[in-house]
């Protein structure tokens, strides 16, 4: 089935504990589109891009299955770009840098050969900009998910709200979650953000791992403990793609399947922050995948009788 | 079997977002012992009070199978003291006052009666103390497991080397397994520590779950989502509880079976910080236990065809 993918493809320049680099390609869309491209054949990216866009990284994410006819690249202007640096617990991050460019205009257009896709990921963007996206769509898909940020929340609570009420899945992190519901308690918080329009909602941990809420019902997964993270930008983004990547290729979101989904995200973003930026999602294959799964499976499969 | 307990009996004065409570009792060999007193039917109590500790509280851990000739009472003196304030994130604390009173020169007389204990858990104490604990022991239990914290890294660190040197399992959080191992990675640190000697290395992290380490294998399971996490005091000690008391009731310690005592561990620990102090743990039954230990499997499980 298909997956619509909306978001930025970026630059970004990254300092972390462990080194620093230059302008590298970044930006939720690409993060997005390379994870779900594992397991969806079927990506069609909306996005934008200036010309000093790397025409061949476009050409890796083609052979990967990205349909791009929606990539808009405005030759004559700068792409995204954004610079930021990480503490020493890879929890949190300073943003040095922020540049829009092209981003700064971004009108969503939808190609007609996009039309009607099974599964929709929106990306952090304005939320103006996600709705657009949802209103511009001929069919209801069978599932919306967004992510979005803090920064909507303090400068475009009412456009926010609106979305919310268009989705179906909400992806955010944890402080995202407590500032969108006023809670810090995350169970109580998880209530109140359902209450907005979401009927799933998946909030992100880090490496304390990811909750799934749906009604009364909570799934866990954590994240694989690693010997190093080396970069965790785009992990989020990762995550949500392996997710949503996940359900389009089986094309049904029971609960159970979602938290299927919620794995196979968790997996991805396992390999994401292993190296800097996007690098080491051009270089996986099922195998490869399939070994970190039944990490996973290891990692927490316990046998109690609750007899005993 | 049997398990012995040798740690603090105490009071406590807390103060969290949710209240403030006068002297009210706590220690970590109070939570040990009333978590494995669910599961362990012998347990052998070594530990100091002062002549204000309550009667009719020994009197409920007798109750609830704890053997209490180990246990000094110096009418004369007063009981071990602490006063805590918890931040709003509940992960971290301010010691407002500590007054060792008979703890400052506790001398763990095992008593006779109590020889040979199949297990050991040694609640936080000096390294002096507790290593005194094991060479006190005429035989060599199954399994001795082991409490500390970073003060005894910051004063006491070639003492508390030697003891974990005659050590099997070490259970601390993840702030002092960083200090205990100078890595931030907790993968890595975790082979750093069980090179000290302990065979099994299991890192609380609060809300965010326990990890157990033992050779090449890594086991996890979350903290249960709570709504409100009302008083954190004692829950460490009572995972540790609720640990070494199903190891002990089942009488072996195959990594299989460490992985049902960390859940069991962490359910007794998630009603612990349902209410102030150690009251929580003298109102549960095994039907309670069981419907926590339920609600574990619905959180982590799921179901993967990994050729799928």
């Amino acid at each position: 089935m298909s997956l619509l993918v909306v978001g930025s493809m970026a630059f970004d320049a990254i300092e972390t504990p462990f080194g620093k680099t230059d302008k590298i390609i970044g930006g939720a869309a690409t993060y997005i589109s390379l994870a779900a491209s594992y397991f969806c054949s079927d990506i069609r990216l909306v996005s934008v891009v200036g010309g000093d866009f790397p025409q061949d990284f476009i050409a890796n994410m083609q052979e990967r299955g990205c349909r791009t006819e929606g990539l808009q690249v405005r030759q004559s202007e700068k792409s995204f770009f954004w610079s930021g640096k990480y503490h020493l617990d890879m929890n949190s991050r300073d943003t040095l840098l922020t540049e829009l460019n092209v981003l700064a205009d971004f009108d969503p257009v939808i190609p007609d050969s996009y039309q009607s896709p099974d599964y929709v990921m929106l990306g952090n963007l304005t939320p103006t900009v996600q709705r657009l996206v949802i209103e511009r769509l001929k069919k209801r898909p069978k599932l919306i998910a967004m992510d979005t940020m803090n920064f909507w929340m303090d400068t475009a609570m009412d456009e926010l709200r609106k979305t919310l009420a268009l989705t179906d899945v909400l992806i955010i992190n944890d402080e995202e979650a407590r500032q969108l519901s006023g809670n810090y308690s995350l169970v109580k918080g998880a209530r109140t953000i359902l209450a907005m329009g979401p009927k799933y909602l998946v909030i992100k941990k880090g490496e304390h791992g990811a909750l799934l809420f749906h009604q009364n019902r909570v799934f866990f997964a954590p994240a694989l403990p690693l010997e190093d993270v080396f970069d965790p930008t785009g992990a989020g983004d990762t995550f949500a793609g392996g997710f949503m990547g996940y359900i389009a290729k089986s094309g049904y979101h029971s609960f159970d399947n979602l938290k299927r989904g919620i794995i196979y995200g968790s997996a991805m973003a396992s390999f994401c922050v292993e190296k800097f930026g996007a690098e080491r999602l051009l270089q996986l294959d099922r195998t490869l995948i399939d070994h970190r799964i039944q990490e996973f499976v290891d990692l927490v499969q316990f046998d109690i009788e609750i007899t005993d």
